[in-house]
This record gives C-alpha cells, structure tokens and sequence, in this order.
C-alpha cells in the first residue's frame, strides 16, 4: 500500500511511522523547510527554546514513551524552588505552584471560585470527549458559550478571572468564543481541569533536554520526507488518489492522510470536491491565537527574589509566564503568552510597542531587571501561513452537535489526523501522537 | 486605473459599472461559466424560477431602481390572495400573511412573544450596524448565543419557535450557531425584523419578470467579464498588484477587488501573506447552510383552497415555502427552504430521501396532490465549490468585537465587497448593490 501523508508535524510523522512498520510505502510531504509543524525549535543567547509546542507531563504516557525511544530525556519545569506570582485587580500575591492550589482569595469569593470549580468539574465528568453530542443535555451545553457559563455559575470578579484565564490558557481563546460542550469534552479529554494547567503534577510538569522539536527531528530521520513542498490538491477516484504540489509534483496514493489544522485542510483543493457537510465544517474550526514572547538575561534574577518565574495576571498583554531558562546556563530566559483577546490587539501593534507591552509585563512580574533583555523574540502563530494558529482549534457554540461525528471521518481514500483529531488531549503532543497512531490503524484497516 | 474584479457576482457586477463609469479600465473575474454568483437561473416545466438570490421588496431602492434602469420589471409576490400556514407542534392555523402579523396563540404565548419581540425591537435600536462593537454592552452581546438570549427572554415554546423561525430565515443557520450582537446588527442595519421577514410590505414584496438572474446578465453585458476563470492568487507590491488563475493567466492591476463571501477569501493565496487578523476573520465567518427545493404542478392547486402557498412550520425538513408559480401561465411552483441545522442533517441523505423528506412537507402543508410533482429540483448552495454556503455569513460570538473593524479593511491593494460587507441589507442583494458601489468608491479614493 502506498500512502501520502500530508504534515510532518507530530501527527503526520507518528502516522507515517506505524504504517512503515505495517509494511506501506509512505511519503511525508511537507510545506516548510523543516519538519515539527507548530513544535519548532529556536535560540535565544545561544541556547535552545521552543517556539511552539513544549511541555509534556502526567497523562501524556505516549510522549514519555516516545522521547525515550527516540534517546531523548526529560528535566523538569523550574517549579519548586520559589512561588508563582498571582496579579489580580493590580495586586500582586505569592503561592507554592502546585497542583489543585487556589489563591489566597477573600473568603466569599474563594468559597465561589470553589463552588464554579466543582460544578465544572462535575458536569466534564459526564461527558463522554469522543461524542460530546451524545449527551442528553448536549444541545443545550452547545447553545452557550463558556462565557454565558462563567456569568451564571460564577458570581466574584476574581472567580471569572480565574475561568477566563483557564479559557485562554486552554484555547488561546476567550471564553467568549468557545461553546461550552468544546471546553466540557475537551478537559473531559484530559483528565481534569487542575492536571491540565498545572506544572507540578501537572501537563506542564516536563521539557525536553535541547528542545522539544528532536523529537519531531528524530522520527523524520528515518522516513521519507519530502520538505518545502507545499500541497494544492488531492484528488481520488475508486481506483486511487493523488496528491498534487503547489509546484505541480504527483504522489499517487491509495490513501492520503491529511494533517493539517481543520481549518487548513478547507483551503486545499479536492476533486471531487469536498461534500457540503465536511466543508462547512471547516468554515467552523477556527485556530486560536496565541503568540509567544521569549526575553534572555545575564541571570535567572527572579529566584533570588523568591520567585520561580511563573505569573498569573488578569492584566493583559502578557497575562502567563513561566521560567525557561536552559538547564546547567547561568542565564535566564522567561516566556510570556499572548493569548486569545490579547493576542489580536497587540499582534495589530507596531514592532516596537508590541515588545514594549510584553516586556512592561515582565518588569510588573518580576522586577526593573526584567527592562533590559540580553534578547528578545516573538512568535506569532497565526502569521504562520501553515498553522495560521495556535494552540489548537475550539468550536463555537452549535459547531459540535452539528458537525462533530463527521470531523474524524475520512472521505473516500481521505482521513485525517492532527492534535485537533485526538479523543484524549487534544491540542496537546500526546494527543498529536495518539491521532497520528489512531490513523495509521484506520488507513490500514480501510486499506484491508 | 486598471482594477482587476474578482467575482461576477452583484457585488463584483456593481462595483465594475461603478469604476468603468469613472474611467477604470476593468477585468472581471468569474469562476463559474455563468454569471450572478449566489443569483442563478434554472427552469422547472419550461419556466424560469432562481436558483439562488429572488426577492426584492421595502427598503431595496437601489434593487428597484436598478431593475428599472436595466428596463426589466416586477411582478408581485403571490400573496394577498389566500392565507399564510402556520404549524406549530405539528398544529395548523391560518392567517393572513400581513407584515407584523402574528399567529393566533393562546393569551399567554401571545403575550409572551409580543413581549419578546418589543424586547429584541428594543435593542436592535440601540445598535449602530456600521459598528457594533462600539455599542456600550458589545461584550456582553457578543459573548452570548442568539439562543441564550432566546431562552432567557421568551419563555413559551411557541414564542421561541418564532425566534428560532427567524434565526434560519435570516442566517440559514441556528439561533446557537449566531451571537446575539451580530443578529441585531443585521436586524439593525435592515431597518426592523417585521420588514425583513415579510411579504406583504417586507423584503419578500416583489419578484423580476424572466428570473432575478437578468439583473446580473444585463450588468454584465457591458463589462469586460472572463468567465471559467477561478482564481488563485493575488499578489502586490509598491508598484502595483496582480491576480493569478488557476489557469496561470496574469492580470495586472492597480487595485483588486474581491468578492468572495468572507470563508472563500481565506482560500485564496496571498503575497505577501495576508495578516493574521485577516486570516484569523476568514476563519471565522462561516456562509449558511441552506438549500432550496421546488416542486411543480399541473396547476397552484393550494390556491383553491384558500392557501396562498406560503407556509411556516417548526417541524423540518422544509419550514418556509412560497408559491413561485412563474406569472401568467397555469402551472404552480412551490418552492421550499431547507434553513441551518435542517438542511446539516437533510444534505446527508441520499437523493431519493431528501426527495420524499421535502415533498412530504409540501403534503402536510397543501395537501396529497402536493405527493406527485410534474418535476422536483434541488439547489444546496453549500455544495457550490464557488459559494460553499447561502445566505450570507454569520458571526459567532466573540468574532464582532474582536475582528468587526477589520472586516471592511482593505489589506494594501486588495478591496472587499459583497453582501456580506454591506452596512445596510447584509446578505441581500440590495447590500451586494451597496457594497459594489462602496468598494467602487473606496478604491478611486485610494488612487487617488
């Protein structure tokens, strides 16, 4: 059997992996110049960083696995060593990072956010991540958005900024925007709510030693790639099917797998054409917007204050670092995310003020030292013409119950895998790897 | 000035008469091998009917006086002559169809609906079309559903059945698919819902002799238009711009006009690269789902018996139908609308299901001898590789206030129009008139 995988991010690359195992004949094709799609490798000072994708932590067996096949090994997220910095309403409090903890709020609204919090959680337990739309309550869940949620559930101002933080961390999205069967099947996917934004014991909990994107860099190297080769069209009849290249290459296939963010994947051509319904459904999967900014120093200064690099805020634009300094350096590196609403204002700035707004948030975080980077670096991920987003995609309200059974579906010799596709963690590189596996099984059952 | 047009749509039509008037020198590009776009002329039992755009009525003075000048004419849609079916939980009533009218209910259905509709009056009032998210409550509109606002406003089934009625007509999608923001903009900018929704003094008035499709035809006929060329890309620099087919034809340009609805535009290649705001809108705005069945007869039977063809009813397939009997001849054509969610499940049926589905419909609403049609005919706008959807497009929430002003933006040399653009009569053909001649405007001011 020969097969054509479109991507060679994690999804495609897993994909491409198993069926080489089963014996097909596989070419990855890939628009880029390099391989890893949203994990890409960069530097900062001389040292290795992640541009995108970065953490692995609990829940995510498939990637463990994986970075120790590949020879790779993992260090842990600087955590422990100092507190997590919380800014809301302008003030600024200090707590240990761990797993499940809440703010020191006022009792009022600590017993709200509480309250928000188990009734969330409750109600993500009784969905089922791979048919949220089976749900007896689903047309309902999928009416609102998780903002319409937030406003009845949750009562304190600082209880809402808590759950907008989570939207945005989550989706790189605003509450606002995102239907809430999405959120409820998506943490459903996870685990739960406290293991996905959590460093310690948490999804966070982990880095790759020299950066994540070996991994992607290692399962290429025994595949066959083809990079800079970017896909017009797919066409398939009931003898076969074909993947053309912008640059008119022909890769004749028995089955195509296609990788990319859904909402890309409406942008290639299809003869014959797409049906109404899958198309639609590509009109409706919009990636979210994130940026990430990264600034070097001479020290990882803010552990002599007591502080381990990460901050929380309600204030904008950078409202969530984290502490990335290359292991056994002496310098220090921050990363600061610019998500969801944030991200579409100050990705509209001029260079200069963009940098100025990220790194004022620094200073705010952390101290006057933060002022003067050694260097500073953006990345923009919906100016990538290949992902035109980040983290993942979320679904508006009515998205899911609508189109959800057909997302994973394949179209004749057409199947499709990436993050987006996954049952569990989605948007996460275990669900990558789980959907990259998951379509390898099907295409070679399909093929069968 | 050398404009090239992409799109021979009203918008695209419009905008080159407009720019060839002031002296542009114009190519039109259109990727189909007809013109009219979302207008389009088909025939059942050797008389014309529209596939696509149909109706003109109040407020649509650019439509009329286009028509005239075009020396075309109108003719009334039937309506004054028998009543208006209305079924509600499979209940059947009559009533005249009246602009404003509402159907008889009990007291407190009555009440309630009267009371939603003074409501939702209200606000859409206090909305500027031009620019919603400046409304003082933007965000608290924009981040709730049509449907959340249904539920917490109208609380009898039947009242909600009327604003869910709304929703598919307006939006051919479902009240959970819209924000709440973005349905009183459209109201808004159209003047109020009672006009929109009607016949009898609304947007459904009257008809054009031969079929709407003339409108497009005889705007064409003077214009330097290339059918069966789709596009492919657009690019511009200092110096100028140009747009590529899918053929490898090379137009030059100063100014580009394209008139895609919104998704479409995402699909096109860009260099430089489009923004990622404007990459990020297109995702975000999807088109209707919407499709259209007609069904003719020996004669308009319903008419004897006191129907005047016209029928709303909350149980799908086909909740709206009009009698589209071509005037003067003794034949009947009813036509029947497949709205949203409706159409999402029925457009996956096989042909004979969707067939049976739709005509028994037409049978519960006018009777057995609806059962045997002369000819049947579909028309689902979604499966138009150069429409992908009908009416227009919707928002969801969160989109308006986050990407509304950079809708109407130009990127460089590269203008927008259609429907879609429109501040007054969005999704209509009047606001492909207007956006046509606003764009026309827009880029004779920028050469300037």
């Amino acid at each position: 059997m020969r097969v054509v995988v479109v991507g060679a991010g994690l999804a495609g690359l897993s994909a491409a992996k198993e069926l080489v195992a089963s014996g097909a004949e596989v070419v990855v094709l890939e628009a880029r110049d390099r391989v890893g799609g949203r994990m890409m490798g960069g530097s900062i000072a001389g040292h290795p960083i992640e541009l995108g994708g970065t953490w692995i932590g609990e829940g995510h067996e498939r990637m463990y696995a994986l970075v120790d096949e590949l020879g790779l090994q993992t260090f842990p997220t600087w955590n422990d060593e100092g507190e997590l910095l919380i800014e809301l309403g302008r003030k600024q409090r200090r707590m240990a990072s761990r797993k499940g903890a809440i703010p020191r709020l006022n009792p009022i609204a600590l017993a709200d956010l509480a309250q928000g919090l188990t009734r969330f959680g409750r109600l993500a337990r009784s969905i089922n991540p791979a048919t949220p739309w089976t749900h007896p309550d689903a047309i309902r869940l999928d009416s609102q958005t998780f903002e319409t949620w937030i406003q009845r559930n949750v009562r304190s101002g600082k209880g809402r900024a808590y759950f907008h933080a989570v939207a945005e961390a989550l989706f790189s999205a605003d509450a606002r925007d995102i239907s809430l069967l999405h959120v409820l099947a998506y943490v459903a996917g996870s685990g739960d709510l406290e293991t996905m934004i959590a460093v310690d014991q948490g999804a966070q909990k982990d880095r790759v030693v020299g950066g994540s994107v070996l991994i992607p860099e290692r399962l290429a190297a025994s595949l066959d790639v083809r990079l800079g080769s970017p896909v017009a069209s797919v066409v398939q009849d009931g003898a076969g099917a074909a993947v053309i290249t912008r640059a008119g290459e022909r890769f004749e296939a028995d089955r195509v797998v296609v990788t990319l963010p859904p909402t890309l994947t409406g942008r290639l051509r299809y003869e014959p054409l797409m049906p109404p319904w899958r198309d639609q459904l590509t009109q409706q999967v919009p990636a979210g917007t994130v940026a990430k900014v990264f600034a070097s120093y001479p020290t990882p200064f803010w552990r002599g204050k007591g502080l381990n690099g990460q901050a929380v805020s309600d204030a904008g634009p950078v409202k969530v670092t984290f502490d990335v300094s290359p292991p056994g350096a002496e310098i220090g590196v921050l990363i600061g995310f610019v998500e969801g609403g944030e991200a579409r204002r100050w990705q509209r700035l001029d260079p200069a003020e963009r940098r100025r707004q990220a790194i004022d948030g620094f200073v705010r975080y952390f101290g006057t030292e933060a002022a003067s980077p050694t260097e500073y670096l953006e990345q923009d991920w919906s100016a990538e013409e290949f992902s035109r987003g980040c983290y993942g995609a979320h679904f508006a309200p009515g998205v899911l119950t609508d189109y959800g059974d057909i997302l994973r579906e394949p179209v004749g010799r057409i199947h499709w895998a990436g993050a987006e596709y996954a049952v569990e963690w989605a948007g996460y590189m275990e669900g990558a790897v789980l959907s990259g596996r998951d379509v390898a099984r099907e295409v070679l059952a399909a093929n069968k």
